[in-house]
């Protein structure tokens, strides 16, 4: 692996990626996508990912996008950081809750930001927007109940090990306070939240 | 891999993991859940699957859930069967594009039967409905464009080589009539439709 750069947009789940390279030690280059400016949506950055989103991760065989795929990626390119589970059900297990997060999650905040994406009309886009706090306050409810490991399995999503997934749940988390959720309502969340702040690749990843 | 349950309804994302299965020459079990009386919400099923969606399939090692979970589990389960690229950066496309398929292209036609997931408002509701044929004819623009391999590639998603990619556009392909799409718009996704139907697999995973 000689030169991956990746696409990020600060605060965007595009940081999820951006932990996971600090993470592994990996050596990378950022190029800041400027959403404020409509970058992503510039003939340049469609060329890198068609789909006008961040994350990208440009690599020597191609380009590669999609949060939970990247995650993934970087684990397996990086194997000595040991950032996923390297058996096939707990390979299974962290692939499982990234796309719940990417495709239930997310989407469930994207709703807020993003509602245009769904319908055209004002009232129909304030409408969603309403639900937005209900719909991210059961996600978390689930995380927490059904994802965060029990105190005596270890800190992190998948118990004593530290993977890319937990760097994905942080960033997913900080979205809770501009959605309306108060984060202190799930106390394992909130609990992981302080120990990922705690770790100098997080803190690298948010400089 | 002794025993295998697929908790499964027909026409769901579900069939891409039938059709996996099927291609693997697995030995499994299917449980039906029968969305017309809301099996998918009672107890039995919510200690299944606390999300109250299918696919989940129990495994000898526990349950797992999220169809690109499913599908990596099972083509990494059945090496021999060859139903994923073995190198890297070939998984790590594959699991691109099972990520845009789940997260992107499944919840856009999701905002027709399931628009009450994201606006409680019956007008937002219709509002999101009448957006979903312009959302899917858009994805699978993309889908002909930039996930189609061109002809000197190969037949399947991957070029060459059919993975369990193939069973999920191909599942998904299936909504496109019913959200008021004309599948023959995109001639390689029809012609791809098309190649797949002509699988004893998939014949096996329809019947
Ligand atoms: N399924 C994709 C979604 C990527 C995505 O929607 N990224 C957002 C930022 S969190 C974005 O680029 N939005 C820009 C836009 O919608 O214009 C993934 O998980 O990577
Ligand atoms: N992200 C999940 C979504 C699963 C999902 O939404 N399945 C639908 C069928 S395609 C379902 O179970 N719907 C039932 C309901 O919403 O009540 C996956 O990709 O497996």
């Amino acid at each position: 692996m000689t030169t991956l750069t990746l696409y990020y947009t600060p605060g965007t789940c595009a940081q999820a990626v951006r932990i996971a390279l600090e993470e592994a030690g990996a050596a990378y280059e950022l190029v800041r996508v400027d959403f404020a400016a409509g970058q992503q949506r510039t003939p340049e950055y469609l060329a890198v990912n068609p789909k006008g989103r961040v994350p990208a991760l440009a690599t020597p065989q191609g380009t590669l996008t999609e949060t939970p795929a990247l995650l993934a990626f970087v684990a397996q390119s990086f194997p000595e950081a040991r950032l996923a589970p390297a058996d096939a059900h707990g390979f299974a297990r962290l692939q499982e809750f990234h796309s719940y997060l990417a495709s239930t999650v997310h989407i469930a905040h994207a709703h807020r930001p993003r509602a245009s994406r769904w319908a055209d009309e004002p009232e129909a886009q304030a409408a969603m927007q309403r639900k937005v706090p209900q719909n991210m306050t059961e996600c978390f409810n689930l995380i927490e109940s059904h994802y965060l490991p029990n105190a005596d399995q270890g800190p992190w999503v998948m118990g004593e090990q530290y993977t890319v997934a937990d760097g994905y749940l942080f960033t997913i988390g900080t979205w809770l306070h501009s959605d309306g959720v108060d984060i202190t309502q799930f106390p394992k969340v909130f609990a992981h939240t302080q120990r990922m702040l705690q770790r100098p690749a997080v803190q690298r990843a948010l400089a």
